[in-house]
């Protein structure tokens, strides 16, 4: 077992919690809400002693107080739980625009003032905490990476309880608290990650306690799950597989000892019911828990002023943000505000010299057991290094440069390559998919692995279920969502893994995608204290040119464009790479399967394919990013060709090569390159990891023609190499964005990336009038192959049967077997 | 009321479905099975008459049948219901793979035909139908705009609940037969999707009918609603409002004709409850009513064998796709495929010239009743042109030219202008909000409309809620996926809209919107009967260089690339808009309001900002895309100047003028040129309408260099301009993908955005060493500007007070008014 297990988990209190404790929890509360609103508000005197006026608050009043005072409330009992049961547990904020409450739990529980020891344990250390909040050159407002103990951000919605869910995958001691804000529950990833309940195994795997947040309101609106009645709510809940517990506080005049008291009890009762489904689970018992969730109805922005100005605020919409936005210039404001802070009777909570008092935090837990300390939220201390398995026992053989159309499904070999990976890894490397794992060819994993799903129902059907187990390494819920946020909540605790979706609908993605990336940027810019966690890898196959059964809305290969916006900073969080051939892909895995603190996104293709590189070659190739094929180039050492075509993607590789052997044959000087790794022919001056301009011009020549195949849309390689010498010269055939239901050849047909087309287009870019009949009869070419698919149904054999001419027969494969039925879904 | 109101809806039958009719159905149910397989899997031969040989399968398999009976059985049904009822009614495939069910049922209405008379109704047109299914030159091979009858292609899952509410709203008269796949149910968009029953009208709204299609597996994998307990599934959809009816057949020796008979009794059972439903809304109640779903339990392919080679088939994920693939290269396989097909009694169903019997389709529907000719499923025959009110009434006066920081929050024009539009018409306008709506300034509305959500439970707070009522014109759900869904919906069947986003989270519909695309692609491209639809409009605002204090998960201005993937091709599918001010918007929603067959994406900002056109000058800048702004430039008429500073966005565009402004000063002569309309800078070769290379030149000159200010990513402009005249003199300045929590100025300071490193650059691009002292003047202030707002908690004045040198003061505001608190959320 890779993961540290701290504390001695799912360990039973079984009395009741002190009253002592009760009160620290009470004193938490206190102090995390005034070190809230404090952050809020205050950029002076942050004590409010003599002469606190309006001068001492913030000019620019930003932040969220409304979500802040439950969370605050959650975050004190989740420590008291830590601490009575010694349990290993992270916090995930799921409204995470209660960003202070995170920055107060961190300072209450050591860890801030450990990686930020400029905030000092004094008066002057807490203006310093107060006024860097949301302020230039500050920190942000969100529960941020800036945040020990954080694994989740939470400005974007949607994403909680699939963090959460990652986080305790293989990981059976940990608690994993995700707070769910009921404005949040609205979005569709939130929506479908409560199911993902149906795929943990309460064994081997870790719990998660979802809180939903019902506070009534998101920015301007009720929410829905406030409005509905308790009994539908409770339905929905147990109809997703959950024991729903509700908890009602802050609408009469309770008083918070015996709120507190009743939650402490709650908390108890629920723990409890999370050992039992252990301690059963450790008993052999198969049949799926029901996992125990509290609805936790308090009103928002609870402990605030009741009304402002008279108008309802706690417990209303009108407590999401700033309640007081003019207190700096409202005397009355200021007022209202300076009462509101102390309702928390700061003197009880501080000392004179502006330290927290030590029985404020005497309850709290102590050393990794600490939220802000607990490794699983800093999940490069837990990471250890793969066990790679030999890549090249996986090396598709090249007996002669150059096959014809080959046998060779590239992801399969992946597949197969990392079957052995997560034999090697069973802890620690997952895979998941969007219920397209085998159609993108990566079941070779089922050798050695079963797809988990933890049925355990009347409906389960053992007889014809394959590879289905309560355990296993691969997970396949129809969500890219869920893929996506299951692996970064996976990578963000220390473990490893991949996902695989069809090239097009990668783009459901694009967003979490791009929040990832913000904390990798954030994180490799200046937080020093946060240990590398692994690269995610993304392997895009069904990919654009080979969805010709699937029709127009399967073909879409523009998710490069969103990663291409995450790199051009020299942060190097993301890694673009396009392998040409099964070899290709095995090197990229390789380092993939090594990186960290970035995204690898690899498209390649799951259909037979030929193989054109050694793994040797494909090795050196990567190390530069692009290389020569001096075998399929037909220019003498040193020559300079009439023409460079450049390739980049399996599918417009195999054109290219093609239509260099239709050059060839007119004797036509070709120099044939192909980009791996995309990122590597950048503008130098975006990227310090690119190759040079020398190198640049010594592959693509100073000043010929280059005629470039690419795999996605000709847009991405135009803005790439703005700057690059001879850019003027490249004349790139992307995807047209002309797709319809069809067959292969014709889908590049449609795009003009089919060999004809691009040999005609070499032809006119060296002379076209010289060229002219050569050109014509390959335009007519086309249009009579297209004919014969239409004619026969399939494609035409000068476009299947065709090999390289230095090809061995090894890797002929009949039209047949190219022609099969297409992807799966 | 705008929509066509057809049959009598919502008219109850009160007795039990005739037997004949159930015949009828079933016989409807074979012949549309027939149908199915033979596009599936025969080129020829389609009757099987003499000689019916392997050779007669198609040589290439591809489709998938595992959906496409049930599809088939409930589309029989649902036929039968509206010929009975005269029901207005639309039928959305969630599963879209059951292409061949909706061609199958649009040639069995007669609707295929009309639109496409190539398809003879004999035996050679029904040759054709078969051949041209997911075949070169023919049809996709889902339920594609190529279709009559679909609103909805279903290729990429998780919108088909979206798109019925959607199609609902202000459509009382109209039900939506939603199925939704038991796949498809696992997605995020749709597992929130089933919340949006929460804001629905039963009075002028019409009725959402889904119909979960649990056939148990996806592609490869048992899903998680057929998996759970039938108690636990009872539970789940009665916690999200609706009334679940379940309903099992086929895994069993139960006739058809018994199930047929049950299926049709539990139909009308469903549809008296929603007349019900009706009636006491009209009668004025105002509870919520539960929605009566309909589960469809039956086996995946059903029908199709039960065992292949000894496995399992039907009712398993082994009938996805094809479940005989090599029928055509096995005698074996060849051999059941004849059995299966035979298994329907063709010969009941089709006469010997191989046209459909009339008793198979006598119970069906007809005229505009018909599932493929009901105008709702054709939108743009329902569409009417909306009444404009005249913008004028809301220009923003420019007294002179060129304000200061100015005190018009631009996007709250646009919401007076939309209110009165919304007035002019009730019926066919909505705004939908992710809870943005008054966020993004469009809160106007709330003066002549409401927010609909019909709460109707015990939590409702009619003492606090503001603006909420059963019937408005805005919906907020906290989910882009439904905004984005609803309004294609709503739009798709007739009517005009406009969602706002937060600009960094619409890239959550990246691929929804990537779908629209394509759905509006094909239809310009090839399907003259689709009318034109009205342009989806989108709002983007708390755009990038407003989201400061919201901090660096909130900043990404990339959704820009996204469009730019579907606008470079003459379908005109896509209008990226970035108006620089008030009037600018102004002019831009008058022609996105009008616009049809497109996606407008309009990102403008919503803080306080200066307004520097008259509409008029707007309208003519729109007109051609792009402008000099002569009272800006310093250049004599005629005059070639020193540089041109180029911008888009608004605060890019301030920026810009105030960095002529500094050059003015220094006696550079400055070209000011203002791109509204983004794709009329677009590579001419790439769009035909945007400008001519000779415009180009004209306002960007042949020879001098451009600095270019541009609101998103640089590479967006790199990309687009490729191929124009004097593009490598073009400087880019972009958001660089740095961010943080800070002030307004710093966040133009990051990405060397503000005025001072604009005007910096400009002089390093005229001459560096010339200008070497101001230039370094210039950066050592911008970095006295940071500490001055890390010192005081607000931005430098030299920032905020500024004003254009010929403005006046009517526009200016204080410096407190500038730095109010930042966007909500």
């Amino acid at each position: 077992m890779a993961q540290s297990v701290i504390g001695t988990p799912w360990h039973r209190l079984n009395e009741a919690v002190p009253e002592e404790e009760l009160k620290g929890v009470d004193r938490y509360w206190r102090t995390a809400n005034y070190l809230s609103v404090g952050q809020i508000y205050l950029r002076s005197n942050p004590l409010m002693r003599e002469g606190f006026s309006r001068e001492d608050v913030k000019h620019r009043l930003v932040g969220h107080w409304g979500t802040t005072p439950g969370i605050n409330f959650l975050m004190g009992h989740v420590n008291r739980l830590i601490a009575d049961h010694q349990q290993n547990a992270v916090f995930l904020m799921g409204p995470g625009h209660g960003g202070p409450a995170g920055t107060a739990q961190s300072l209450l529980d050591g860890t801030y003032r450990e990686v930020r020891p400029d905030i000092t344990n004094d008066e002057a250390g807490l203006q310093k905490f107060f006024r860097q909040f949301s302020y230039p050159g500050g920190i942000p407002s969100h529960f941020a990476p800036e945040t020990p103990g954080s694994i989740h951000e939470g400005g974007e919605l949607g994403y909680v309880l699939s963090h959460a869910y990652g986080a305790v995958l293989d990981n059976p001691s940990l608690l994993a608290v995700a707070v769910v804000g009921d404005g949040e529950a609205e979005t569709g990833p939130l929506a479908t990650s409560w199911q993902t309940n149906k795929f943990m195994d309460p064994l081997t795997d870790g719990i998660v306690l979802p809180i939903l947040h019902l506070n009534g309101y998101k920015i301007a609106n009720p929410t829905i799950l406030a409005r509905i009645s308790d009994g539908e709510r409770d339905e929905f809940f147990r109809g997703m597989g959950y024991h729903p517990y509700n908890f009602v506080a802050g609408f009469d005049d309770e008083d918070h000892a015996s709120i507190h008291r009743r939650f402490a009890a709650l908390l108890e009762a629920v723990f409890n019911e999370i050992c039992d489904i252990k301690s059963r689970a450790a008993a052999g018992e198969a049949s799926r828990p029901f996992y125990p969730m509290i609805v936790f109805r308090t009103p928002k922005g609870w402990t605030c002023p009741k009304t402002i100005d008279g108008k309802k605020t706690e417990g209303s919409w009108r407590a999401h943000q700033v309640p007081l936005a003019s207190a700096r210039d409202t005397p009355e404001h200021f007022e209202v505000l300076h009462g509101w802070l102390e309702s928390y009777d700061p003197e009880e909570l501080f000392n004179d010299r502006g330290q927290i008092r030590p029985e404020v935090t005497a309850f709290m837990p102590s050393g990794e057991l600490r939220l802000g300390a607990n490794p699983n939220a800093n999940g490069g201390l837990l990471r250890t290094p793969l066990e790679l398995p030999d890549v090249r026992k996986y090396e598709v053989p090249v007996a002669e440069k150059g096959h014809g159309f080959g046998a060779t499904e590239a992801t399969r070999v992946l597949g197969e390559y990392t079957a052995e990976l997560i034999n090697n890894n069973r802890d620690s490397f997952r895979i998941f998919g969007p219920d397209e794992t085998a159609s993108n060819r990566l079941q070779p994993s089922y050798q050695v692995t079963d797809k988990q799903w933890f049925g355990g129902g009347v409906y389960d059907d053992p007889a014809n279920d394959e590879h289905l187990s309560p355990v296993g390494n691969v997970i396949e819920q129809l969500s890219e969502h869920q893929c996506e946020g299951l692996l970064e909540g996976y990578l963000l605790t220390g473990r490893n893994g991949l996902w695989s979706s069809y090239e097009s609908f990668v783009h459901i993605v694009d967003s979490m995608v791009n929040q990832h990336c913000k904390w990798l940027e954030a994180t490799v810019r200046h937080i020093d204290w946060r240990k590398p966690i692994s690269g995610l890898n993304m392997l895009m196959s069904s990919h654009v040119w080979r969805q010709d059964h699937n029709g127009f809305s399967h073909q879409d290969p523009g998710f490069v464009d969103i990663l291409l916006n995450k790199s051009f900073n020299n942060d190097h969080v993301v890694n673009i790479y396009y392998p040409a051939d099964a070899n290709q892909l095995l090197a990229v895995a390789e380092r993939a399967y090594t990186s960290t603190n970035c995204v690898n996104a690899i498209f390649a293709g799951k259909q037979p394919a030929p193989t054109w590189q050694t793994l040797d070659e494909a090795r050196e190739e990567l190390s530069v990013g692009a290389a020569e094929w001096t075998w399929a180039s037909n220019t003498a050492t040193g020559e300079e060709p009439d023409i460079v075509l450049a390739c980049c993607g399996d599918v417009p590789t195999g054109e290219a090569v093609a239509a260099l052997d239709l050059l060839d044959q007119l004797g036509v000087k070709v120099r044939l390159v192909n980009v791996l790794d995309l990122l590597k022919i950048q503008n130098a001056s975006e990227n310090d990891e690119a190759m040079s301009d020398e190198k640049f011009v010594e592959l693509f020549t100073a000043d010929k023609p280059v005629l470039f195949a690419f795999h996605a849309y000709p847009g991405t390689v135009r803005r790439l190499i703005w700057e690059r010498p001879n850019h003027d010269a490249f004349n790139v055939h992307g995807y047209q964005e002309q797709g319809s239901t069809t067959t292969p050849y014709d889908m590049l047909r449609l795009n003009d990336m089919d060999r004809w087309a691009l040999a005609a287009d070499a032809l006119r870019m060296i002379d076209a009038s010289k060229w002219a009949d050569q050109i014509a009869e390959w335009e007519q070419f086309r249009l009579d192959a297209f004919q014969f698919a239409v004619d026969n149904g399939y494609d035409h054999p000068a476009f299947t049967d065709w090999k390289w001419h230095g090809a061995s027969d090894a890797g002929e494969v009949t039209s047949a077997t190219k022609m099969t039925a297409g992807d799966n879904e």
